[in-house]
């Protein structure tokens, strides 16, 4: 049985079309890819993923309860959520684990409505733009936080 | 078995209380009444109808996803999640098939927050105002819709 | 002498350029084509059509004051007009018989100050973003219409 | 041939409409009514009165125009135009005579779009709310400061 | 004794300047030479005035509640008071007599902040702009208005 | 002499109408009825009530302030003061007791100027909507409040 | 079988981690714990509770539906969805049966996105800011409407 | 009969009032006075100038249009209707030909209304503050303009 | 008898608290104690002090007033009617003496509501910061005003 | 050693790139080649050339202060700097000489923070959309007013 | 070698103009006058001061950076950079000495854009409004300020 | 010499502050500690580092003009200018080559004007809230980038 830290990678509405839709924004990766990668990397970073996709705010506010004292930390891509959701919010604020926030794209060269994220103000950091690599990138940076906090 | 092209037709939260609520704004027709109605005047077209009502985004995101390569066109009345929903707004985004917004009232005419659609952003037309009659005006629209692309 | 209910069709600035302004948003169908359909689509729902076009704010004014107590209801296009005519408003509102607001594009896809409509505030229904269809929409919608008024 | 100081009372969109529009708001009287009333008060005052009225923007503009050097002021009741036309305000900028503004309704109590005018930019005084006696006051009020004009 | 009707007139903070306070703006005539004038006014149209200064916010409250049941009508000038006082609209709603708003100077010509009134909410006409012939055109409108309601 | 913890109840503009005023809002009780109930409550909940009203912004901030140290809580419905006092917050936020904000209507179903309240950001908790009965149900939470604190 | 009249009491989003979520402004009290006391609290007063929590926007819109016919009245703490749920508020708006919006925390002092409420809309009073003693309040404020229905 | 290639100068309201008007903000230069200089200077560079001015915002659409196929390029000063005009904004976008937008004052250091205008939306340039010199200025740059797409 | 020149210092609402109230952000300086040390500062400029407070709105309106004629300057912390009094702008605007503002703490870095003030636009200069030590930094700068102005 | 006016004509940040950035909006002409032309034309209206650029906020302030005495007039195309120096604004404003703002292309047409100038406030006249052009229509306009103030 | 505690006074862009610049708003008075009388003032409070101008936001970046740990205070006129910049803000934040903010005039009497300071967020007290003789007030504030903090 | 690719990392005013200032915020690593542990991890990914700091907006401009054609790609923490500079925007627009944005912080929990940037208008991605993690982030980021479009 597996003695790593475990991380929830949440990923919101949407997301599960990744590779099919709108490629010239969001490319030709697939979740599964993502997943794929993001716990080879884990792996390697002495971290477990738990990797999740729900087109259901209620759903993601209750996996992020489950979190809760089960999980080391969690990331996120709320997708349609991060501009919308005060629960989703709520949830993160009251799961006292590391958050860290994700976008493929970078949401501020996109349309007005998708400037704004509830999810930053419950997250510890943000990466959006890199596409597929954000994900890969927030593992790295989970590992950190989590090492800055435990060495504390 | 049929070989009519297929229609999603989505209706959104309490629209399945139509006919008992508040019908001094929306009348005394229900929702199987309209289903009936579209359905009649859809095989006349030689389109089928798929009708279907969630009270819940996160369903009504699922399907829009799930009408992509199985219909050819969907006719949406997202009810109160026109105006809050950048999910649904996302799936339409993606589903690449004409969409057609309906409205049973004239939204321009109630409360300022019902004026805004994110839904509006993704559709080819919107038609509001005209009650149940405007799910006949919208089926009507969408063949001809479909009937242009096809000669193109 | 035709005892058919007269509907008056009027259309704003610019829509007499129809068929060779911006094609790339408008198509190619000319007024004059859509005057025509319309009048054969009327014709069947026991309708006749007086199609009018104007650049004039005043004239609008004038003609759909005229079509009190003449008319049985108006179809209007008002083009630019739409977003800043009180005086357009007034009239309609004054008007007593059913109003329906068509415009060829959806107005919401296009520049911000083309997505508010004070027709809007004085339509039973709005049909936007159908093309020339958009008119017959809505001869079709005028028919229920006074149908509907007529039965009660 | 009348030696009186020439007054213009210059009347707006759909105004002609006065006494069938929207009794409960505006009432029964009617345009000729009023016309006849001023005149009457006018003659009182040793003012003559020149009743017009159009549904036309730019025929006001010409007509205020027409005003200057010709008559001693304007009484003007914009209607729709008082919140949309910058050209009316400009025409009245340039008029150099007197102005004053007359509303049947209390604008105030309106819709938030009537609450703004650009004609008191323009107008030494505003008087509305009163129905047709607001034109008795608008004309007592003409008299009174051309007089105090002309004892300076 | 006097059985002429009662009108209350209520003027806001600082008029009891008027006449030395800034005359390029408000003129050289007193509160006191308006109060003669009104009440002169008001005599010969079987009218009585009760005319009254305050700078307090809670006196004007008190003062209009003290109209309801024994004033027929409320002339009310409330100065800085107009821009700022919900209470005053409250006692007003509250009156159930006829109020008329009056201002000396044109408030749409001056600073922002004095282009909105509470007062108007609760106002049947709105006069500005004549200095103190404003005083007399409001209570000549009053007697216009009670006659109105009696003959009904 | 009474031993129980005072209770300063604060009313403020125009709530000495009640009974009277706008009665389709307010109902038939009068400030005189609630003040005889809201007394024997308290008295079972062994607190004596000091009832006041004033129209007076300044007043209601000398009565907060005599509140410290004489009083054991605050219940303020400071009525039209509520949208516009600084004064008034700032005295509840000095008076160093618990406050609760009463009002007898929902204030979020009324005019857009009513939904914000400077008392909300000074009190504890807040009440509005249950008429005479809000007054009831803050005793209550009082009675509440200051056990809890008491028992701390 | 018992013949009490059945509240519905409706808990939104997070509310299930009462007890543990951010204890220094929610306190150590339960879900649970508010339950049984409603439930106590409701039974002297001859009414039944039926107490939920859902963290699903759809659920809760189903909910409130349900209590259609076959409640009384419901008790509202929509948590985050309080803030963008115009789903819930027209479910509320069809339910036809009184509607009290709790809050444990007086949302008025909180971040300013947490200022506004679409439920406040369909409620007829609002209670906030007294921790888990709000859903009692309620319970009482609910008797107290229902009797006063009754007895009309 | 002349080869050269025609320019339309499009005045809009009140510019016939030049050089009475406002003389110190427009100076004393007549609109007939600007027409001989602009012809004379577009005369040198092979251009012929159509002068024309109208106080009607329809007017002015219809001669926009009038212009498509029969000129090589629009200078239009629109004066009041730059800032409300979307019928004439629709007009020159559907000209196809190049249009220079003019004004006699720097209307940035004018009125805040006045510093947004529609017409730049369609102009390739932009020149104001110059008075009369504004539209010689205008006709070199179109000049300019002709020559550059001619030899491309 | 004196014959310094007298400077009225006016407190608004609230002040009198001071020392007591919200120390952290006030200090314990008590209001005579400012009055103390202000009139020995002006004492020594061969200035006298009238030092007052009010709660009341109407008060201070009056007592600026009474500063007409009588005083040489004001210096005026208002407190919170700094920011919602027109009628004490109105009042300052029309006393023709020299104005200066004072406030204890630095309203730019407390709440929002607080940054604006109507005193402002009144006054000469403005201090705030500095606690106690702003009124003698006013006086200070009083006397300079005074002596500027009468050398001219 | 000439006696000719002189003119500074400066130029803002990145303008340096002319001619390698983003040709499609600003053309393939770099800074000397504008440099040349514009000398070449001022010296046929017997004016100097004094071209500068800065990358610099402050170094443009100061070349702004350095013209005052020393120049005849100021044209400047300030860049990204024309949206947010209010120090360019001021130094302009303390210039005391004719200004004449350019830009390359029509920043009406750019991103929505283009669209504001602080430069526009200080300037006589604007000039916008032209290219190059546009720097030898400042040119021709600055001779213009330099010889219009001579003559005056 | 002086003991005493040195004042680094900053003045932004500009205020090397100080005396011909627009002299009806600031005066006669030159950088250089108030350098050396603030210097006396400072001296009798045994003070030394560091006077500076830059008319260059990075160079006053780097000249508050240079006063930590050198200097016991900084006075500061930011000039047009109060407005703007961001940067001198963060500067003072990390300065760790207290700040005074200087305007020679009442900067809230002036455009609408100069009312909002970066600089007040850092500052301890703001003066403004006193011309030349704020400098000195703003040193004898410093000085109490700085007596304060020793004392403690 | 190094074959290596070459990335300009570009820190903005203030940063070469880091590790004295708000180390609360910040924490205690200096610019300097950045600059070694990015160099290192670059050398790895086969890239080199030019790592400067500026505390000057027009240098920064200047520095990223100088990357065009020497650097493959930019890393940049503005700073500051992140929210003010358009010079930059514009600079780093021109540039031709990917541009990473970091910050040391998440700026969407601090001030409202910090949540605005103009960088992320021409940046690839943005990673912010990781202290100097995110330097290293980005340039793992970079490499990503710089190999993706090497293998197009």
């Amino acid at each position: 049985m597996s003695s790593k830290r475990r991380i929830v990678v949440l990923n919101g509405p949407n997301l599960n079309l990744l590779g099919s839709r709108e490629p010239e924004i969001y490319g030709h990766t697939t979740l599964a890819d993502i997943s794929r990668d993001v716990s080879a990397a884990a792996d390697k970073l002495d971290l477990s993923v738990d990797f999740q996709q729900s087109n259901n705010e209620g759903e993601m506010v209750s996996a992020i309860q489950a979190a809760r004292g089960t999980a080391a930390g969690i990331i996120i891509n709320a997708a349609a959520y991060t501009h919308t959701s005060v629960a989703i919010l709520d949830a993160l604020l009251a799961s006292d684990i590391p958050v860290i926030e994700v976008h493929l794209s970078n949401i501020f060269k996109r349309e007005e409505f998708r400037h704004h994220s509830y999810v930053s103000k419950a997250a510890t950091g943000v990466i959006c733009g890199f596409g597929a690599k954000g994900y890969l990138l927030a593992i790295d940076a989970m590992a950190e936080l989590l090492n800055r906090t435990q060495s504390k």
